[in-house]
């Protein structure tokens, strides 16, 4: 403990909000939550490091709002309203005591938006770079979560808004999570699975297909490529496909339910039907032709 | 997402537990939890980082353990029961496999001791060392969590086992989570405030008092010294007094019910009375005299 972390932890006190169902002031050995009828808590844990995730030279206020969220990013995809946010900070020794508090603010002005209150921390100082883990706990109706497990051979498989590119544009810092998006979809469909793209979009479809025991044909000229992936169409396209930090929508949905869901869509975001939910296989159709795909080739490093 | 972090997942997920109160299996991007009536859940977040809270030739199991252990010993500060874990880790690029396996054993195993689910967690990689986060939700009976705000001038001002020496002996890598403690001192209290000792007896008492309002009079002879701290009575004290990473249960209880306790203790763990809360100033008594105690010269460096 330094004397710039009790500093922090001081300030963090002071600008805490109290709402009912965080019955204790902030800065107690724990947050104590009460808990509302008839939910389920839903928990997602996210971590992101200097060098991997962002710059040393990135603004601090764009730092802390990427570790949120990409929390909130998880709690969208499951259906669920994001209620608290716990951040612990890895900070490099003798940081400035702005650094913190600029973390924070970022932390701070994107959960004010989506009424999410900061209900705790640590922050530590260590041998090394920024390394935020954040913990985001958020409410669903009891047993409405909408899993990666539940697609079905004959689901549409659909994307929110476009993919590719997120690093170039430096859009990764400062995407929206799609919650407005989620609780759309939940509305209209719901959606017999969901997830975020954040790993690449066939590599994470691959984990809702395992995760479903089910299969997957795609579309590749379906696929809603991102102005930020670049011109050359080949490239763009691998970059969708692949390079991840998207943070867009992935679900699947029956046919009928998806129609239901386009009829009723009134949001800027787009949604894209990329291609169908099949028995066995994991392929992609490219130029008229359906060929097998490794999920492992499109891991990125 | 390297090919290590996703064998990792998938050793997490054929390992998990199934418990009733988490519905969705493991893996999803979130935890789904199932809340039990009549019941508040406690939060709390821990971050520790190699070469501050562990040293790179520490064994990960050990690391694995603390990294829990720390979040058990907040819950236990709360009066509360520890159900779910979620960690998060940032290891060194190109880590061994067999390094975030050890971490979670270590962690699994000490889960295990206390009923606690492992339920979720993030691994990423990074240009730096290791830096675990975790997140331990617990539950408590609704509006009977033991927070640092509820001393009064009068009250007891107590502490479970043993003081200073936890790095000596590395006893900061093996420490067991005072929660058997903390239930044995609700049922015959309860405290009227409880905290841990992290970060030294003194400065921790002092937010205490501070979160109380009120002040507080410590009589140094009194300070149980753990044996760790060494032969030289007056480092050893010191040590007690302010070196932190003790992990033991620091409370305050008004003295009819410290009797109380003292009637009923049945455990192996020590509890012993070390001063009083006072109305104000914070002071410390040393061979018969009496001194102001600045707590800020209190925080290890």
């Amino acid at each position: 403990m330094k004397g710039g972390e009790q500093a922090f932890l001081d300030w963090l006190a002071r600008n805490a909000a109290k709402p009912r169902d965080l019955p204790v002031p902030i800065g107690d050995d724990a947050a104590v939550i009460r808990v509302a009828r008839g939910c389920d808590f839903v928990v997602t844990t996210d971590a992101i490091a200097e060098g991997s995730h962002f710059l040393r030279t990135d603004p601090p206020r764009l730092i802390g709002r990427k570790a949120l969220a990409v929390g909130l990013s998880d709690i969208a995809a499951m259906g669920a309203e994001p209620r608290f946010a716990f951040v612990s900070a890895a900070l490099p020794h003798r940081f400035p005591p702005a650094l913190p508090r600029e973390i924070t603010r970022g932390i701070r002005d994107l959960a004010a938006l989506h009424g999410v209150v900061l209900a705790g921390g640590d922050t530590i100082s260590h041998k090394g770079g920024i390394v935020l883990s954040t913990t985001v706990i958020g409410r669903v109706r009891k047993g409405r979560a909408v899993t990666r497990s539940g697609a079905m051979a004959g689901d549409v498989i659909a994307v929110t808004g476009a993919l590719g590119g997120s690093f170039a544009r430096r859009r990764h810092l400062r995407f929206e999570p799609r919650l407005r998006e989620a609780r759309a979809l939940v509305k209209l469909g719901p959606p017999s699975a969901m997830m975020d793209v954040s790993d690449g979009l066939l590599l994470d479809l691959w984990r809702l297909t395992r995760a479903s025991a089910t299969g997957a044909r795609v579309l590749a000229e379906r696929v809603p490529v991102h102005a930020d992936a670049g011109r050359s169409a080949g490239k763009a396209l691998e970059r969708a496909l692949s390079e991840g930090e998207d943070f867009e929508l992935l679900f699947t949905v029956a046919p009928d339910r998806f129609r239901k869901i386009l009829r009723g869509w009134r949001l800027d975001v787009p949604i894209t039907a990329i291609g169908e939910i099949v028995p066995l296989g994991f392929t992609i159709v490219e130029d008229g032709v359906e060929r097998m795909v490794e999920p492992r080739g499109f891991e990125h490093r």
